[in-house]
This record gives structure tokens, C-alpha cells and sequence, in this order.
């Protein structure tokens, strides 16, 4: 069975996004005044193949510990069956 | 009315990705043999306040031509509301 796991991760709030700092001063030069706030994140989608409850926990480790820095990152994700087996 | 806008940018299929290609080979020498693809994209959180369909005019031209390149990436987003006005 195959799987999509999308991975969001994001600085934390109390740590200064100089990244989304600029994209926001960017936006507000170009006339879009509404925009109150940017914080730019990574989004990585992995693809699985495997038994369902073992990806689970692979995927945690991953998440927390391989892809995002725990120290200033927040991570979350979700998993989405993409493929059914058909016979 | 306050507006959380979230913006998913990947590289289109057909470009290749060697951020996403280091991470999968990185996986797999750590031995997580199941992940079969790896693709790193931008999560970008964009907070609006204003009138929702202005939001959402701006919404979309911001994500399709000012956060994303239209030649190599692909782009989605969501908008919700983050605070009830409460009297």
C-alpha cells in the first residue's frame, strides 16, 4: 500500500522569520496593505510503501527529529492512503 | 475579520528536485527503507484582515504570481477564518 505524507514545518512563533519578514514588506510595497503577516515554512511530501502502522512511526521519527530542528521548528503532518490495491 | 491563508508551493512533477532527491537518499542510508520519494517545497503563512472575496482575489494573484513561479512550481492554497468577531 502506498502512502503520501505531507510535512509542514514552520518556525516557531518567538523566533524571528527575517524570510517572512521581507516576503511581508515585499507584499505591502506591491500594494497589498490587507496582508498583516508572512512566515515562510518547508512543505515536503514523502512517498511510502509499507504497512500502515509501521509508516506511522517512521514517519514521526522523520518528521521530528531528521527534517525539522526541534529547538526552532514546529512540525506537524498528515498521511493519506494513494494508491488501493485493485484486483 | 482576520484571515489565516496557507500556500503550498512544489516543484511541478516533471522538474527535477535534488533537495528532494538528497533528503530520500539521506532517509535511506539511515535505513528508512520504505520512503520511496522525497519532493521539498515552501508552506507560506499569509494572516489577511479585510473583507473575505477582496482577500481571496488577492489571495490568488499573490500565490500565482508573486510567492510561486508559474514555469517550474505548482501552487495550492486555503484560506480560514482565525477570529470570530464576538461583541
Amino acid at each position: 500500500m502506498k502512502y503520501l505524507a505531507k510535512v509542514y514545518i514552520t518556525l516557531k512563533k518567538s523566533i524571528l522569520d527575517p524570510q517572512g519578514r521581507t516576503v511581508e514588506r515585499s507584499l505591502h510595497n506591491q500594494g497589498y496593505a490587507s496582508v498583516l503577516n508572512a512566515r515562510v515554512g518547508k512543505y515536503i511530501e514523502l512517498t511510502f510503501e509499507g504497512d500502515r502502522s509501521k509508516i506511522e512511526t517512521e514517519l514521526k521519527d522523520i518528521a521530528e527529529n531528521i527534517l525539522s530542528n526541534p529547538v526552532m521548528e514546529s512540525v506537524h503532518w498528515d498521511l493519506e492512503q494513494v494508491e488501493q490495491q485493485v484486483h
